[in-house]
Formats: structure tokens, C-alpha cells, sequence
């Protein structure tokens, strides 16, 4: 049973899928299914197409935000079946086992799926370390829900089974805390007036990748927050002269 | 797209699995459908599921034994979520690439899935070449249908990418020739009271799991025919006698 991973289905539309990817994650060792701001009633239909795994479907978590779903993860990693040319750094999902499983080894790993029409939008890709593209054909590319999840679901099981066991990596920080630095990062760069008032979305877009991508470790965190604290304070002096 | 490889689909009873089967094949680049004397109807529960796959259902051949859907196939594997003792030699999905991607070099590939609440029985292993277990937790195994066809069409897929071009191994002879032989020889083997008349069955089994094995070519078919036939004329001249 693999403690580590959660699946994330961010606003699903169809019952049945969730029903779906519950059976799916089941069979290949997951239990831990969180649903954002699910768009339908996990009822009936769900219950029957999770077959002997209603229990994922009844522990499920349901939240509201994305941000609340990957609180405590370490690395966040969104899907597609499309090559997408922005956001997190992509790679094919085969090839993303091996960091995978390192990342289980240092913290929590959440797989986000976005709702069946449109898949992730742009502001989920955003709080992504990295993006997974499944392989597919050119002239179809359209993989049902429970389906893409049962593809990745049984690609983590086959690179659990095949991993050696290694040396433990550092331990990293979670979404949660990077969220809080960059958060922390904002109020001070505003209050110091390092970004242009008029456009500060995107050197904040910038930044808030680059905490993404560098795999921050705890410790690392606590320190940069001291001294965004530390800045914070002798602003307040300045001010009070 | 792959146009050596069949999915054929033994007595499914839930047409919106036929459907969701029809597109985890098309988006894996699979077109070639067979139903083996289905238990439901194919209709708009199935062309739902199936998405922009319709066309995979509209051409998908239904046939009532499973002899008439291997017929043309050189090479016939069977799929399970558990690992098999009896039947046909057995390996791990992903273990079985390299030798699927051979043989699809040599004829066509049927790969055969069983009906949902059963999967295949004996009588349809005995057909296999080869059988595939799909590795899945050991506290629940239950693929649904079309994940299974999921998982395994992206296997395919990811072996087909992978695959380095190699020499052209020799042909082999399709499951209608080898069912042929087998044919060939039982009435050979009853007429020359080969086999004890009481119980015929078992020792026909190990011929037919021995023929299905060998993986022959068509020259050897024709040889071993060749044989068949001059027992048969010798026989009626002594017959004659």
C-alpha cells in the first residue's frame, strides 16, 4: 500500500469517473483520493463504479482549493496528454518515475488531474514542480479520466516494484510552506516597493516558479523567511524614525 | 498506428465497457476491435463511452467463437490480473514487450480479454501463446475491463516508441493453421487408434499446448500436414487391402 501518493482530481464533472479512478487507484496499491471542489454528487453512480473500492471513495477528502489539496506535499506534479510549452518543467510520464520515487522517499507526492473537458488550467500548473505527459496517439489524444489515472497509477506501481532502495535525499518542504514564503516574499516586495505597482503579477509569477523548481528543503525555508522577517523589521524601524 | 495488433473482447457483458475499450485503444493508436459472441448490445451507451472513438465500434468485427477471431493471428496472448499455474507460459505485462514487438514484425497479435466478472476461462487459454499478468496490489486485483485494455495499450505504445528496428524475424504460422493441424491430427490420431478412445482429451491437450508453443512457421505447418495426409493414404490402402 503506497502511503505517499495522493491522486487530486481538481473539479470533476462526472460521478462516474470518480467512481472510476477510486477502482483504479485501489488495484494498484493508492488510497489516497482528494476531490476540489468536485461538480457532482459522489453518489450512486460513483459508489457503483468503484466496485470493491468504495472505501477510497468514502475516505475521500474534499476540499475547495487546489492550494488546501497539496498543503502538505513535497512535490506536486500535474498531467496531461499534451506537450505543454509553459509552466513546470515537462517530461514524459515514463521517464518521471525515478524522481518519483525519490520524492516519495522526502515528503508527500500529489498527482493533480484536471476536470474532463479542458484538463488543468494554467493557474494549476503554476503550483506544479512538474509536469507529466502521457503518450498517446497524434490523432486522438483524449484519455478519459479514470483511464489517464490508471495509466499512472500502474506506471508508479511498476517503478515501485523495480526501485532499488537508495540513500534517503534531503527531506524538502512541503507546498504548504513554499506557499507561506511566497506569500511572506510578496508582502515584504510590495511594502519595499521592489515590483512595479502597476505589473507586479509577473515577476511574482516569476518568482513563485523559481521556489517551485528549486525543491526547497525545510530548513531553507525557515531561513529565507527569517530574513524576509528580518527586512520586515528594520522597515518598521526606519519607518518609526 | 498499429495495424498488427487486435483487441478482442471474449463474451463482455456491459456495453459502456465496449466503448470505454474502444477509446483507451484509439487514443493508444489500436484500431482493430474484435467482440467474441458479446452479451449486450453495442449501442448509445457504448458510442458514449466511446467518445471520439466511434469508429473504432463501427468497424469492430463480432464473431462467435474465438477460433474465428485468432484465425488470422500468429501470435495470441491472453491477459489476467493474476498469475496463472496452468495454461500457457505466463510473464509480467511490461516483461512481454520486447517479444510482442518481435512478433508483431512476423504476423499479427490478437491479445484477448475475458468476460468482466471471470476473465478467460481454460478453454480460451489453451489458445494463448503467451499470457500477460497486469501486476496489481495484492488485496485488490479487480481491473475493470477497459482500464485493463488501458494499461496494456500503453504498454503497446511505449514499447512501439521505444523499439529499436531490428532484422525481420522468420514468419509464423497463423492460430487458423495451427487449429488446422491440431484438427489434422486428432483425426489422424483417432484413425490410427493412437490415443485411447476413453479418454482422448487429456493427451490431445498436451499436443495442442505443444503446437501452440513450438510458435511454427507455415513451412512446418505445411510439412507436418504433408505427413498427416500420407498416414491418412497409407491407412486407406491398407484399408483397401
Amino acid at each position: 500500500m503506497n502511503e505517499k501518493v495522493s491522486i487530486v482530481l481538481v473539479r470533476t464533472t462526472h460521478p462516474g469517473n470518480i467512481g472510476a479512478v477510486a477502482r483504479a487507484m485501489r488495484v494498484m496499491g493508492l488510497h489516497r483520493l482528494v476531490l476540489v471542489d468536485p461538480r457532482c454528487r459522489v453518489g450512486s453512480v460513483a459508489r457503483a463504479r468503484a466496485s470493491g473500492a468504495v472505501d477510497v471513495l468514502d475516505h475521500a477528502r474534499v476540499v475547495e482549493s487546489i492550494d488546501e489539496a497539496i498543503a502538505e506535499a513535497g512535490f506536486v506534479v500535474g498531467t496531461s496528454a499534451r506537450k505543454r510549452s509553459l509552466g513546470p518543467q515537462v517530461c514524459a510520464l515514463r521517464s518521471g518515475m525515478a524522481e518519483c520515487m525519490r520524492e516519495q522517499e522526502r515528503g508527500e507526492v500529489a498527482i493533480l488531474f484536471g476536470p474532463e473537458r479542458n484538463g488543468l488550467d494554467n493557474a494549476a500548473l503554476e503550483r506544479c514542480n512538474r509536469l507529466w505527459y502521457i503518450p498517446t496517439a497524434q490523432d486522438y489524444a483524449s484519455l478519459n479520466l479514470s483511464a489517464a489515472v490508471q495509466v499512472v497509477a500502474s506506471e508508479l506501481f511498476a517503478a515501485g516494484a523495480d526501485a532499488p532502495p537508495g540513500d534517503k535525499p534531503p527531506a524538502v518542504a512541503s507546498a504548504g510552506e513554499v506557499a507561506g514564503l511566497i506569500t511572506h516574499f510578496e508582502e515584504v516586495a510590495r511594502a519595499v516597493n521592489f515590483v512595479d505597482a502597476d505589473a507586479p503579477r509577473q515577476a511574482f509569477h516569476r518568482v513563485e516558479r523559481l521556489f517551485h523548481r528549486a525543491r526547497l528543503e525545510p530548513a531553507e525555508v525557515k531561513l529565507l523567511r527569517g530574513f524576509l522577517t528580518a527586512v520586515e523589521r528594520r522597515k518598521r524601524q526606519s519607518n518609526e524614525r
